[in-house]
């Protein structure tokens, strides 16, 4: 009964926090650097469109707004509060919080029991003075949320993703801001992320249980080191699961020092594997590294699922073809014989001595039909459930390097003419990429693309009015495991 | 005998090879993006400082420079040759290389072996005149070489990585060229590239042998799908892998088509496990993806050989350092407790609630001496083998992105003020990676950096006059899967 009345109270205070209609600074800070200074900068750098309140005795304005010395001060109802202030006033705070009926705190502030008793000692205070005033508390020691629907940045970290399907829970604040920002630069479309801090009141499974209900949210991810209760975070993960596929990096033990004692064993601790054991019966993906957090979000927020395991590989390059095919055998994933009608369809547009199977090598090919017409006949078999398309997508940056130097070196080549060439190379990926989309739709099959360049261009590449978005990893050993991955995921859910 | 002859033959051959005085590009064109016209351009850009010679009837100047309508216009000697004209006038064209006194070839032109049986027999004819001629054969079907020492870029893909210890033997043209290209972007410095092509005349082995006495060769790589005799390519790889460590990717088997059959069983030949156990028990490393092969290059070509798996942690942020620690536990190296002594030491510089013990949590540090100091700690003490340390190169990304909004948003704060922390910070980085270096050089121990950000400034931080180089993976998957295999390497050679 406490329990059910907890995840309400959470799954509803949860709603102010992650949609606000108004945010006070509590703590706001000029000083560069500071918390009070970052976290405000980063609201107001990403144009958060509610009201913005920053509160500090001390300053009159910051950021261009008018600073409140006090939040009574303030006479509009404010949504959510950060707060930055150091630990021993966080109580007294907290209370005026509730005065003023904020609904929900983000509490930045570390020194809590994180550190030592004492710490231990202010957090429970903090808790029962949010649970009397009703306040939703995030934290203590987070490194804030981002909330793309709102419009609301609000990490340590300056980075700002685009709106997106993928949500991301995490106990470690540094892990969590900086992956968040490389999700960004990959392109991967954000719906939420928090990091939990201390989880002093909200843990985990309350996070996961406001995301099942989310609209905006099909994948969540979560990086956790330690769960309270860890059967009914099991139970509520795999519910989810089914719906919207969970994807988890465990980390270690509960502390840093714990790990180190764990070392002179130099394997996993018992309850680590058990509960491993456990994600993978619940079908929750349990992932090794931090990257493949980014890697399956891609995947999965932007394919469809593969309805089996059976690869068609289309290369412009043998050797690639050839890594990609023995790296699909290791992951359980099948490289079948190709019927000899698709074989003479796809002859048709290449020399003779073409590999006349799969993995089709476009043998360098420069016909700019080639590759689609290739993708489309894998597509439209049966015998296929999903496509590996290698270097099509990224030649640009190779096209570039050449243009570059022949502008250099011979002036007999018209500097028009070169632009015209990168031009053309640049625009015909981006119809590749919406060819491709349309293919996916069409046939309901993934394509998962490997670029083979460094593009800074992002793994993620929507397409205006589709479903679908290309994705496109740098190399092959990325696209195999993600593919791998949903492959299990989609036997797993056909299953029940 | 026979193969003794070769041995000698092919070695001082490709002296003219890789360090030509005078280069001749048989088939130069001006048409963009033709072979002739891609190896030409990539060479004058480069900048070779020897003569290059393009030789083209039909031509006057290309790329500013006189065009040979035949290699015999040629008044002054030539070393080597670049043909790209058609197969069919190979034969002719190297005979009169011969007469020419050229001493090397490298083949680009396509259309021999890997085609069809009038193929095979043109590339029999091709190896039959180079011996009768005295040529050096590179290729066919080749994508080029790099000679960063000679200044010879002449590769499909424009890339020019700088001088350094590392060589690459590729079979595959394509994953050749741009695993070289990802090695420039990354900071890898490079002593020699080969792509091997069809290896008519030289194989793989005769390239290792080169490089076995190649003095600015400490390191090899290998992309191989096939060897002719496995049984002599492993002894001469086991013996160069004492002085200078081997680093194989074998991919597949010797064919796409063959991969796409042996797929069916969905799991490794026979022939290819062998091969595999036969690298390990030879101690020669071998790597299942691509990327490993410059992650590795990375690491044996700029840090000192750990002398055993006993790692110290130093990090920025708690959860990277867990991960990490699970990573190590996971490959063998051990995190060991550190002694009371060192606890105080760095203690000194961190608040008392730290983790106080390895990992060494830096709790989010901002003063500049607490990372050098715990790393130093760390090496000096005969506990320790090597050190991972996590997030502080890296962190001017982040500033980079604060001082970027903070721009923006606050206008109170001065444009000065905010051009100096920028400075500040990206200085800071330097400086701590030429500390890490001399402490390198101080204690013979590794220290591996992460730097948790996509910098775009590689992975190899080369110091002025230093022996060492700092090394920065963006994630610590990475760093560990290196120092692991380093550590094996070691064992492996500690044993002879």
């Amino acid at each position: 009964m406490d329990n059910l009345m907890n995840m309400d109270s959470s799954s509803s205070g949860l709603d102010a926090v992650f949609d606000p209609k108004s945010v006070a600074v509590i703590g706001a800070s000029s000083t560069f650097g500071k918390w009070g200074q970052i976290i405000l900068s980063n609201i107001v750098a990403g144009k958060f469109q509610g009201k913005i309140f920053p509160v500090n005795p001390k300053e009159k304005i910051i950021c261009g707004l008018p600073v409140y010395k006090h939040i009574y001060d303030i006479t509009e109802p404010v949504d959510l509060a950060f707060i930055t202030t150091p630990a021993k006033t966080i109580p007294g705070i907290l209370k005026e919080c509730g005065k003023k009926r904020i609904k929900g705190v983000v509490l930045i502030t570390s020194g809590f029991s994180e550190t030592d008793e004492a710490g231990k000692k202010l957090e429970r205070q903090v808790v029962d003075i949010c649970r009397e005033e009703n306040v939703t508390l995030v934290g203590p020691n987070t490194m804030g949320i981002i909330c793309p629907y709102a419009g609301l940045f609000a990490t340590g970290t300056h980075t700002r993703p685009r709106k997106g399907s993928v949500a991301f829970v995490s106990q470690s604040g540094n892990l969590g801001n900086q992956l968040i920002h490389w999700a960004e630069q990959q392109g991967i479309g954000v719906s939420v992320f928090v990091g939990s801090g201390n989880e002093a009141a909200l843990a985990c499974t309350d996070y996961l249980e406001y995301l099942e209900r989310d609209p905006h949210t099909n994948i969540i991810i979560l990086y956790i080191e330690s769960v309270g209760d860890g059967r009914h975070f099991l139970d509520v993960a795999k519910r989810i699961n089914r719906k919207k596929p969970v994807i988890v990096l465990k980390g270690g033990k509960t502390k840093a020092g714990r790990t180190a004692a764990a070392s002179h064993t130099g394997s996993m601790s018992g309850e680590h594997s058990a509960f491993r054991a456990a994600c993978r019966q619940a079908g929750v993906l349990d992932v090794r590294f931090p990257t493949e957090l980014l890697d399956l979000s891609a995947g999965f927020s932007s394919l469809p699922l593969p309805k089996g395991n059976r690869i068609g590989i289309v290369t412009l390059g043998g050797g690639w073809g050839v890594v990609t095919a023995d790296e699909c055998n290791q992951r359980g994933l099948i490289i079948p014989d190709i019927p000899e009608s698709i074989i003479e369809t796809i002859g048709k547009y290449l020399p003779p001595f073409w590999s006349r199977g799969n993995p089709v090598d476009l043998v360098g090919s420069r016909d700019l039909d080639v590759p689609l017409v290739a993708v489309e006949e894998l597509l439209k078999w049966d015998g296929i459930d999903a496509v590996i398309s290698l270097g099509i997508v990224g030649r640009f940056e190779y096209v570039r390097l050449l243009t570059q130097s022949t502008r250099e070196v011979d002036k007999a080549v018209s500097s028009e003419f070169l632009d015209q060439m990168e031009t053309f190379s640049h625009e015909y990926e981006k119809t590749y990429i919406a060819k491709i989309v349309e293919l996916m739709e069409a046939y309901e099959k993934p394509v998962i693309g490997v670029s083979l360049a460094n593009t800074g261009e992002g793994v993620v590449r929507p397409v205006d009015g589709r479903r679908y978005s290309g994705v496109f990893y740098q190399t092959p050993e990325n696209a195999v495991n993600v593919l791998a991955r949903m492959v299990t995921y989609n036997r797993f859910v056909g299953q029940r």
